[in-house]
Formats: C-alpha cells, sequence, structure tokens
C-alpha cells in the first residue's frame, strides 16, 4: 500500500500525475490519500504528523510524504526505512519525528537522472518512481546510496522538539491538531492559547454545543475543538501557533 | 461496491483512514466517494440527500454513511437494509428518509468493542469495518442485534416530513440543492426564499446567463440555480434555508 | 486508463457518480483524477491546459474532459482520437486545442438516448458510459457517427489563437498557469499583468522568498509564481487576466 500526504492541495493536476506515475509503475498497487493539505511550505508540522498518522498503517506500507519548499536546490532526496515502514521524500526534516521515535532507522539518498526530472515536481518525477520501486521489491531502492546519517547528510529536524506545542493543522470542523502526543500530558493540564484556556474533556457530547476543549484525538494527538461548531473561526487559531501548557492548579 | 457519504471534507486524514480500513478488510473492492462535505453536523439534509442519491446506484451497494454529532456519546450504531442495499452509520435519523420510501427495512444494532474504539472517528474503527464485512458476506452483521424498530430504538427522524423544503447542499457552482423531490411539484409551482421568486426551467440553456431559476436535478431532487453563475453567492442562500412554495397564479 | 477533467468541483456527488458509471461499466479499469476544478463553465482555458497535461500520459488514454456551459442545449456530444490518445466531451472547443497539435484527428458525433439522459448531467449519462466503452474496446463507439470536422460541425475553437497569453488555471499555492507554452518564449520575456512585471526563473529556490517570477512549469507551459507564498494573492491575479509579453530590453 502507497500512503500519499502532501501539501500539494487537493485541487489542481498534482496528485493526479502522481497516481498516474503509480498506476502506470505498479499496476493495481492500492494508493490511500492520507493528507493533500498539509500547512503549505512547512516540513515541520508535517513532521508531527506524519509521525502520529503512520503509526495506524500496517508494516511495508510506504510513505510517499512531500512537502518540498526546497524544490529545484540542492536538497537531497531520501528514501528511509523506519520500523516496518518505508518513507520517500526530501531531505528536509519532514521523517525527523517518525525516525527519532522508531526502535531503528535506515536511510538511502537518491539521486535524480537530471534529465527526466522537472524543476518544480519532484513529487511525480522522483519519489513516486522510487516509491513504486519500493513497494514492488520491498527492498531499498538500486540507485539509492545508503548513508550513516539517520536521515541523510544534512540532519534537518535533529534539534526539533520530541512534543510540539503548536498548531500543526486545522480541519474542516475547525478542529486543531497539535504537535503534542496525549500521553505525554496530564488530564488536569490546561493550554492557553490566542487568550482562551482550555481543559480537558473525553469527547465532543460530554461539553456543551459552541464550547472549546481538548481531547486526544483518534490518532493520539492532543486536538482542539469546540461540541458542533469552529474552535479554530471562533478563536481565530492558525498554523504554527504556539501553545502554553500549565497544570490546573484548582 | 462501497459508497462514502460524510461531513468529513475531503481535506484532511479522515477519508484517507476509513479507505485504509476498508482496504485491508475488503482488499480490492471498489469504493466510491459520493458526498465526502455534507453540511457538518446535520444528519437531517444527509437523510434526505442519501435517499435521493443512493437509488441510481445498483441493488448489494453498501452506503458507509457518517454525519456525527454525537459521536462518543450513548447513540446507537446501526446497519440497516433498506430495500435490496445495505446502510451503515450512526442511529441519529441519517437513514430516515431513505427507509420511510423502501418496501422492506431490517435494522441491527452494532455493539462497538470500547477496547477498540476511538472516542472521537467511528467511521474509521466501528462504522468501516462493518462495511467491510457487508460488502463482503452481503449479510447482517454477525455481532448486530436485530432491533424491531425500523430505524432502530431512538426513532430519530420519524417525525420529518416527507419532503423538506429547505436548502439541503451548495454545490461548487453555487447551486441550491433541496430536500424536495421535483416529481411532487407542479412545473408551474413558484419558490420563494430570501426575496426571490424563482420558476421552473428544464435546463440552463433554457434561461439567459445570470438568471435563477429551480430544474429537476439529475437524481430528481428540487434545485435552484442560475445559468453560468452562482445562484448562492447572488441570492445569499445557506443550508437550512426554508422555502415556501406556491402556485403559479399567472 | 480513463483521466478526468472537469469543471464539477471535487466536493459535492459529481465525480462520485461519475465514476460508479465507470466501475460498472468498465470494471477495475484505473481512473485518474487529473483535474476536477476547471475554471467553471469555460471551455477555452481547459482546451489549452488538456492540451498540455495529456501530452505525459500514455497511448490509449482516455480523456473524459467535461466543461459543459451549455449541457441541455443542442451542442453536440464528441469522441475524438488525437494522436494515440482517446478525447470524449462536450463539441464546444475543449479539444481544440489539442486536436490542432496533433498528427492526426478523428471525430465522431455521439447520439444520446433523450430516454436515458438527465438535462444536466451528461458527464453521467452520456459520456462516462462512451469514455469506458471506448477504453474497453479502443475503438470508436459504436454508436458513434464520423464526422470530416476535424472537431465536429460546430467549429468552436477554430479561431483560438495558439498560445493564450492568459491566467488559465490558478493553484493552492496560489502559483497562476498561463496558456503560454514555455518553448514559445525567450528567458528574456518579460510578463505584464496587474501592473507587476515578471521575469524568468528556472526554479522556485533560485528567487528570494516572497519575490514573483515565471518559469516553465512541470507540464511545458509558463506559470507564474513566488517562492513560498501566493503569487496569485499578492498580486491579485484571477482566471481569464490577459499578459503582456516583451523582450527584456536590458
Amino acid at each position: 500500500m502507497i500512503v500519499l500526504l502532501s501539501d500539494f492541495g487537493l485541487e489542481g493536476p498534482y496528485i493526479g500525475q502522481v497516481k498516474a506515475v503509480l498506476q502506470r509503475r505498479a499496476p493495481g498497487l492500492p494508493v490511500i490519500d492520507l493528507f493533500s493539505d498539509l500547512p503549505p511550505f512547512r516540513p515541520q508540522p508535517a513532521a508531527y504528523l506524519l509521525a502520529a498518522y503512520a503509526a495506524a498503517f500496517p508494516p511495508g506500507c510506504v510513505f510517499l510524504a512531500v512537502v518540498d519548499p526546497g524544490v529545484g536546490s540542492a536538497r537531497a532526496a531520501l528514501a528511509a526505512k523506519i520500523g516496518q515502514q518505508w518513507y520517500v521524500g526530501p531531505d528536509n526534516g519532514l521523517f525527523a519525528i517518525a525516525a527519532r521515535r522508531a526502535a531503528s532507522v535506515g536511510a538511502w539518498t537518491i539521486a535524480a537522472d537530471p534529465a527526466r526530472l522537472s524543476a518544480s515536481f519532484h513529487g511525480r518525477d522522483l519519489f513516486a518512481p522510487v516509491a513504486a520501486e519500493i513497494a514492488l521489491t520491498g527492498a531499498p531502492p538500486a540507485a539509492g546510496q545508503a548513508t550513516d546519517a539517520a536521515l541523510g547528510p544534512q540532519g534537518v529536524g535533529v534539534d526539533w522538539p520530541d512534543e510540539l506545542a503548536e498548531i500543526v493543522y486545522i480541519d474542516r470542523f475547525g478542529n486543531a491538531i497539535t504537535g503534542l502526543r496525549a500521553a505525554t500530558l496530564s488530564r488536569r493540564a490546561v493550554l492557553r492559547l490566542g487568550g482562551s484556556e482550555l481543559r480537558f474533556a473525553r469527547t465532543f457530547s460530554a461539553v456543551a454545543p459552541g464550547r472549546a476543549f481538548w481531547y486526544e484525538n483518534a490518532n493520539g494527538l492532543v486536538e482542539i475543538a469546540a461540541n458542533q461548531s469552529s474552535a479554530a473561526a471562533s478563536l481565530g487559531f492558525r498554523v504554527g501557533q504556539a501553545i502554553a501548557l500549565q497544570d490546573d492548579p484548582s
């Protein structure tokens, strides 16, 4: 199974072109769109989402993940085996958090044939063919160069925190996903951001309609929501906004 | 064939996670996205859309339909055989209109294993596995409990009208779908809403560009549109807006 | 492989209904969404996009392309073999640019059975079944009428220019795709629109963040972008906006 994550947007011709390459290279292989609207140009929030959401997928899955503001520059291209799953994409920290939490990591840099590579769409021209190859073979890419560094030579993301106290994604309901794992927080923790104080509730239906709260979302992350309304709209959230944590003194 | 309807949004990781479960439980089975952007939190408009749009699908289809503001509360989970098609989702009235129009209805409540259930994503954790099971077996879910009530014990939706004189969906073109079946209306009917009076036309090309009208849409519902422009934007429509009907006196 | 292009929007029930027809008529055949959000009601920009984006797809591909403001009117329905690929959709110029650039073109008008045709959704009722038939047989539609005219009897699009100096699409990143092939322009060309002057750069990473430029996109079209920000938002672009070209005198 190949799982797609990107900031391409569902709009436009990008996802479709990637899928056409996958279909031609690995006919019939299931392809799942996991995130198509990651925050544009920002590998860091994507790294925390990828680590949290990949966990529920089976061994052998290939994550084709592209948030690539440096496309066309000298940033390296990577394939990584993190635990029992594969990751293909730019070497810009996107896989740093998943790798840090894994028991084992192997990494290969991928050299592109410049003649077959557009300047702006390595997702289609480079990463998709490599992802298809790995999905078919279960082995590192034939043209890859093993690298000692856990995540390639640049080490991007090495100094990112284990838990990111920021909003990393806002969904259609106006729920704000954070880069914090709920298991690291006390249920008495109070989240402060934008003048609001948010306390824990287990489910939406446990709070009054319109009331905002935080909860452990279905993938283990701290998420801020309001029952049957948009927390993001009413409280003015945006991706990248910092969250202050304190324990409820009461 | 499994057909998905939800208010999850195409954005974000929700549809992808549901499809990953379906792919693992029923490999290779076709999955069709019918509606991913039903009006959030509102089972009632969804019930009228589901009844109208399911009709064109073949016998044996499994509709996995999730608009679930009560997720995490005590609301029951249902599988229903309505006519020759299957429906899986929350027991909140979502299937009430389809059931009312069918020759036969059977319903089963589904007990969830709390240990395997997140608090907020029963679409992935409960409804998707049951939909896959039914699609594979063509039989009621093994763990389901037959219920006498046509739509489960709560009877939500029992007092909803046969025809809903409201806007239930606004599409990309700014066309407003209503919960009224066109076959129940005279072609001389005038629709009033928001200060506008709308008369029937058979096709878009029968009216001048920019002019608003009502017509029978491709699934038999009354729809309000404007030729080559957005009726919703120019007339200020919103989902849930009531429509007054009168016969053209002229 | 069937490739979908339309202005239906990913939202709503339209693409799903088309795919359900394709799945029933040609089970298991791969279907790729290329563009679901072409500019609404405008066959001309779509014609330039289709010609540029179809080129990367393999021989035998069937493009099901629907931008159809004249649906329900007397406009003809077409199947066309353009080079080694097939195109199915309304006869409104949508295939004019692809045909003009091809070595060979054959065209067939498709008569619809009015009894099986809704007034507003020929994509589902007429074009999808024909696309499935062609994808299965590799031959012109059995019910088609060969037409001498390169693109059917109406000749829409015949006087459209070879290169369209307009914005034809704006993507999620705020990049503006034009109807100009980059191979027809000098790298010293300056593009003027909306008070801005844009010069060539090969890649995003070659310019400072926030700076706007033009480049050859991954499908050979001139595209206007800004590094890591939205050119469309900061410069106020819209689809249909004209571009003036001049050579850099410096």
